[in-house]
């Protein structure tokens, strides 16, 4: 669907690039039925989301089942131009399992976001499609 | 639960503040099963959140079901104090009748975020619950 002329769409590439450097992404989920969205700090590496969630955390419970169906979301806005983008991505979390992908990510010293102690434990979404758009004010 | 120490929870009235003074939210809502989180520009009043969707848009097709339950987050972070706050809002999606209504929410002068053209309406999400919490480096 061809949408109004403001509107550009985004490749996948470019899509991955923008996710990359933005520090901030939301992840989406389903909580009890309800449609809910957490903001964390992220890596993006081989078509890959990694985030931190505390063992035990709201986040943690409702993405325990490998597998679950996510979103993840990161955007930017400018008020004054009235410009932005938006990517969306959809894919499934997974457990990062092995202490030396583990050790890996820690290099990046990804602050935590919140609700994070001393067991918090990195996730990983597995992308299934990545789309986005820019907008021209 | 209490969370870690530099964690803060936000009282319902200074998420709403906070919710009110910034521009850009994300609705939240399940799209064929899939958690999904689309930003848009939003007003607030009366405890409720309004913004625009296209008439036949992905959101717009959506959200069409009132009494649809959705979130819509918000939320800030600054890198270099590594501190930030995250307002999440539960509800349902009404839509918004009355010209009077959308008249007096034009004057907002809200600008469209994207996928919006001529064929723009207001909805609201009447909220069921609030919650926020402040992060500090």
């Amino acid at each position: 669907m061809k949408g109004p002329p403001n509107v550009e769409e985004l490749s996948p590439a470019t899509c991955w690039s923008l996710m990359a450097d933005e520090p901030v992404g939301r992840v989406v989920f389903i909580d009890g039925g309800q449609p809910v969205a957490l903001p964390v700090n992220h890596v993006v590496e081989d078509g890959q989301v990694f985030f931190q969630s505390t063992i035990g955390s709201k986040l943690d419970k409702a993405l325990r089942e490998a597998g679950t169906v996510v979103g993840f979301e990161v955007d930017s806005y400018d008020e004054v131009t009235r410009s932005g983008w938006s990517v969306l991505l959809k894919g499934t979390i997974h457990p990062v399992t092995g202490t030396v992908t583990a050790a890996h990510l820690d290099r990046f010293e990804v602050p935590p976001w919140a609700d994070l102690g001393a067991d918090a434990r990195w996730v990983r979404i597995q992308a299934d499609e990545i789309t986005g758009r820019r907008v021209t004010g």
